[in-house]
């Protein structure tokens, strides 16, 4: 009903102190409890206090409780709430009881902080590539989503089901890439990932466990993606790219049996890889047992004509086609889809399995819905519009601002590619504009094979239309004199 | 606006065979298209007319289209349109385009089928063990907490954000564990993860990349986890448990430097842990650089007493505590949290990173906000009430109708152990169970070590309370014959 403070100056300690002999807890020490006791939580409370000041060290292991008689007398509580209270502190380890003797502090250890939380940087103009703009994401029509969802779904929905993903999601989202991408694929060969960083574990995972050991990227490419190869022992191979996409005749010489490839917009560059690449590059993966993983992540939006349909329609049984809703709908919502060659379904299936039993349930059946009813094409619809515009402005401002720089990258996307001389620092450039409020990252990071390439990659999905051009001329302040 | 159906006899080969005097490609092949002609969709009908026919073989590679002038006049559209699609169509490698020439068909492979869907049994009585009554999941709670959340979150909150998850509720996580398991952790130390499966994926790869060879594991244990350790290479040793919990004393004599144990509630025994061995277990991690995982999947599910507290509490430094929302709302949630000791959150978090950038941010802010609004300790409270009589049914049913055989587990979590005479073939009397239409798991697959025990695992949580007497009478018709 009220806090009661009790003091036990060297009281109980006199008696640890002679039963043990022992000279360090024979020091006098006061024994300070304060307990807020109310009514039917008289147990909780207690046995909360007792823990907390064995945990926090303010009670120190071989400090000798008082009695159970003795504490409950000074509290004005019965004797069984403090013996129930000293039991379940034994049977977790933080009392040692002792038959006709008040029990003793046992030994805890201390734990040590971690680092503090690190804040993110607000930027004041935000190029950063790899995010669309969070501020479309379509809230009220995911809240209503998930209620219609939830209020329809089977009880078993609910629970462990196939590891590939909730049936309902599959098949809309099977449905979805025949006729967006003209993507060959069914809802048994589907498995729903958290995104595409998943679905490139799951399957570098399976690569290993099949014994292969190297796998090609595009260079210059994302290096997210690539500490997510290297988490699975495989090593990196880099295949570099040019206007017309990944350099299939290099690819021939290296030792990869697998690739990752962004055909329909190659990231960061912007290329469109080119029909006879496209060709090319199922020739090679038609040899021995190859693999194609085609990252599809922003195929959605193209501007100037219809997206190049997916590479993975021109040969199912080799190429792996990987979607996601990270740049449709948000990064957030963690999901993404892959379509496998039959012969790999038992194999990832496993994988995601033991990697986290399956998708949440509940973002799964919410996206079905999205996609069936077709406001997930009404929202890419309302978002490319959008991007487009933006990408104009930052093109316009661009060819302004910086006229001498060339603009890479099909009208497409999120991002364009500012190229810069070679050699040029531009991580150092790139800093610089961090330093000035400016997210953007910089070219030659992202290079898997060193070379001469520099640039700034420029990402408009997360300026404001009416900042663009401010935020052009204030990165030109910046590029200009690292340009020369 | 109608279906035009456009036969072209031999036509277009015919051209085909004069230019490339290919045997096989000069047979007569009648090339037959059903256009959907609508309006402001008349390109986009016709490219993916032509596409699903050379996707599903109908249009085979070498065949020869009609002049874009031809295939215009026929279906009455303008010849840019045609001339559009059969660009796009090149683009995407289906076509190849000659000057002066009608395009031919590129070369497509089959896709192949994978497995059809395996159904899902449908117990009529389900003893299965692992699942929670996924039936009292609070769906209109849930999407109260989805809509508040989308209602104040900040847009960043649906970026990618800290691969460790959102700080609403790692911060409400700490709070709870605090206040109901007396763990002792931060925000900082926590990791978000897609329920006790990843965060056990999570730790056996930082194990393996650091070094470890070896993961002890209780045997018996859940088979599913050991699968998710073996992924990441790990070698699995058997420590014996006993009524006291795990036997310490044998992990001594393990290589071992890690171990996965259930000290609140022994998956599938249902022993607790002994404080002694409590005590023991902490001081043989405090030995070098070794580390215990503490698997607290059903601690909110104590009927007869508060539960014992976690084990992190003694050793925040050396234990890894993690809970889960699978059981308390459903495995569909996916949600689940590690803390850690301060040295390995860096490793985890970058796995976490590598493994899937994140968690889903809405379900994240949703479950923060039943945590903090109370709602999910009501939640929990309703359930255990529910589980409570359950138990108590079950127990009943059983010692009613099988008198003979012993029924192990402290009154707590979702399950009891039915023990079967050693040696009899449990797995048997399971799939005998199975035919007759009950879901139950045998317990010889749980050992890791082979041994002699035998019995059955039997979950109450997906039993209807009004069906355990009749579940218990149809299981007792199989087992008995086979206990002897």
């Amino acid at each position: 009903m009220c806090p009661v403070r009790l003091l036990y100056v060297d009281g109980p300690m006199a008696r640890a102190t002679g039963r043990h002999g022992d000279e360090s807890r024979a020091l006098p020490r006061d024994l300070l409890l304060d307990v807020e006791l109310r009514r039917g939580r008289l147990r909780k409370n207690l046995r909360e206090t007792l823990r907390s000041a064995i945990q926090e060290g303010r009670l120190l292991a071989g400090t000798m409780l008082p009695s159970s008689r003795t504490l409950a007398a000074d509290l004005g509580v019965s004797r069984g709430v403090v013996t129930d209270v000293y039991d379940q502190l034994a049977a977790e380890g933080y009392l040692v009881m002792t038959p006709r003797h008040a029990p003793t502090v046992g030994g805890v250890a201390n734990a040590v902080r971690a680092e503090p939380e690190p804040t993110p940087p607000a930027w004041r103009f935000d190029f950063v590539a790899t995010t669309p703009d969070v501020g479309l994401f379509p809230r009220r029509a995911w809240v209503r989503a998930v209620e219609r969802s939830l209020r329809s779904a089977p009880a078993d929905a609910l629970g462990y089901g196939d590891s590939r993903g909730r049936i309902e999601l599959r098949l809309a989202v099977a449905d979805y890439l025949a006729r967006v991408r003209g993507v060959r694929t069914g809802p048994e060969r589907i498995v729903i990932t958290q995104g595409f960083r998943q679905a490139l574990d799951l399957l570098c995972r399976t690569l290993a466990a099949r014994g292969s050991t190297t796998l090609a990227f595009e260079t210059p490419s994302l290096p997210d993606a690539w500490a997510t190869a290297r988490a699975s022992g495989l090593e990196l191979v880099a295949c570099p790219v040019d206007q017309d996409g990944l350099r299939v005749d290099r690819l021939h010489r290296m030792p990869a049996a697998a690739v990752v490839v962004t055909p329909a917009h190659q990231f960061p560059t912007g290329a469109v890889m080119a029909p006879t690449r496209r060709t090319a590059l199922v020739s090679w993966a038609a040899g021995a047992g190859r693999l194609i993983v085609e990252d599809d992540y922003d195929a959605e939006f193209r501007f100037d004509r219809p997206a190049v349909g997916a590479l993975q329609g021109l040969d199912p049984g080799r190429v792996v086609h990987v979607g996601t809703a990270s740049k449709t709908l948000a990064p957030g919502v963690r999901l993404g889809w892959m379509s496998l060659p039959a012969d790999l379904v038992g194999e990832v299936r496993a994988s995601k399995a033991a990697a986290d039993s399956g998708s949440p349930a509940i973002d799964q059946l919410a996206l079905a819905d999205l996609i069936s009813t077709g406001e997930y094409d009404r929202q890419v619809g309302r978002a490319r519009h959008l991007y487009r515009r933006r990408r104009d402005q930052l093109v316009d401002a661009l060819s302004a601002r910086l006229p001498q720089l060339p603009v890479d990258g099909a009208a497409a996307g999120l991002h364009v590619l500012l190229r810069l001389p070679d050699g040029v620092d531009d991580d150092e450039v790139a800093r610089e504009a961090g330093r000035h409020g400016i997210g953007v990252r910089a070219l030659s990071p992202m290079l898997l094979a060193s070379g001469p390439e520099r640039g700034l990659v420029l990402g408009y999905g997360r300026l404001r239309p009416d900042s663009i051009y401010k935020a052009v001329a204030a990165l030109a302040r910046i590029v200009k004199p690292a340009a020369g």
